[in-house]
C-alpha cells in the first residue's frame, strides 16, 4: 500500500471521519499544510504519551491528580458524576457548581457489552467514600443509557449510605413550551415547584 | 498548553475540522483508540516524506514520474487537465479515457491571489509542448473559477497550435429536465448533437 492511501485510511480513524474526508485531509495536507501534518502527528504523540487518568476523579490530566481535584477551594463534600470531561466541562461553564467531579469515561451500555467494571464503578464507589462526600450530584446524560447508569450508580451510592441526587429535568431556559416535547413537560409537572 | 490542548489545536488545522469535532476526536483517541492516534502519527510523517510530486503530470506519487505516465497503453497524444488528484479519479473511473493527464494542483483564483505561476500553468505549457500531444481536454471544474482557467489554459495551449477541447455542458445522465438548472438547459441546447 502506498503512504498516501495507508495515510488516508489512518484517518478515516477518526470520530466522524469517513472515505471523503479522509481524502480530502490528505490531499489538503499534501497540497496546503505539510507542516500542520508534522504538528498533528507530534501532538498525537505527545497526547499519547502524557494524557494519563486523574487518580481522584478519574478525567484526563498529565499529572497525577488533576488541578480540580487539587484547589482546595472546591467543595469537597460534593460530588458531580458524569460521563464524559466534555460533560464535565459543560457543568464547568456555568459556574454553579463549587464542588469535585468524577468521570465514568463512558456509560452503561448492556447491548453494547458495557458492565458496571468497564465504566469503572467500584472506583467511583471507593472515591465516594472518602468519608468526606456527603451527596453525590448523578449529571450522566439524560438518554436511555445514561439513566440506566443513574439508577446503578444511585442504588449502589445509597446502599452506602451517601445522599444522592439528579440533575432535575424541566423545560430547557429560552424555550418555548409548544415545540417542547411531551417527555419533558410531563417531567418537568412531576417536578414542579 | 497542556498536550490535550495542543493535540485539540493541531487537530483543527485538518479541513472540515472545528473546535467541537477536534475536541470529540482528541477524547475518542485518548479513551478508546491510542493505537489508532500512533497509526494516524505515523501515517502523517510518511506521507509527508514520500509523497512528492509526478515529474510529468505533477499528480501525487511515491516515484518520480507516476504509474498512469508510465504506463506504455496509455494514448501520449491526448492530455486531460484536471483541478486535482481527486478529479483525476474522478475521470479514471469513467473507464473511458485512455490519454494521459496534467494535474494543476488548484485553479486560477485572482480574488483569493492564485495567479498563473501558482498552479504552474508554464509547467503544463512545458508538457503540452512534448510533441507527441495532439489534443489537450479542460475539464477543470464548471465553477467561475474553472470557467476562468480553462479559458487561460486555452489561450495558451491555442497559441502554441494544439487542439484544445473542453469536457460537454449538459444534462446529467439520469436527470429529469424539471429539476435541471436553466444555464444547464441552455447550454444543453447550444451544444444539442
Amino acid at each position: 500500500m502506498s503512504s498516501f492511501d495507508a495515510l488516508v485510511l489512518a484517518l478515516r480513524k477518526l470520530p466522524g471521519v469517513g472515505p471523503k474526508s479522509s481524502t480530502r485531509m490528505a490531499f489538503h495536507l499534501l497540497q496546503h499544510d505539510r507542516e500542520a501534518a508534522h504538528q498533528i502527528a507530534q501532538a498525537l504523540d505527545a497526547a499519547m504519551r502524557d494524557v494519563r487518568h486523574c487518580q481522584r476523579c478519574n478525567t484526563f490530566t498529565e499529572a497525577e491528580v488533576c488541578d480540580t481535584c487539587l484547589d482546595p477551594q472546591r467543595n469537597a463534600a460534593q460530588l458531580c458524576v458524569v460521563e464524559t470531561p466534555a460533560d464535565q466541562a459543560a457543568v464547568e461553564r456555568t459556574g454553579s457548581y463549587q464542588g469535585l467531579y468524577f468521570v465514568l469515561m463512558g456509560r452503561l451500555s448492556p447491548l453494547d457489552g458495557i458492565g458496571p467494571r468497564d465504566i469503572g464503578l467500584d472506583r467511583l464507589f471507593e472515591r465516594a467514600a472518602d468519608g468526606e462526600v456527603r451527596e453525590v450530584i448523578v449529571a450522566t446524560n439524560f438518554t436511555a443509557e445514561g439513566e440506566a447508569t443513574a439508577h446503578v450508580l444511585a442504588e449502589g451510592l445509597k446502599s452506602r449510605g451517601l445522599k444522592v441526587t439528579r440533575l432535575a429535568r424541566g423545560v430547557p431556559v429560552g424555550s418555548e413550551l409548544e415545540y417542547v416535547d411531551l417527555g419533558t413537560i410531563a417531567h418537568a409537572l412531576v417536578d414542579r415547584r
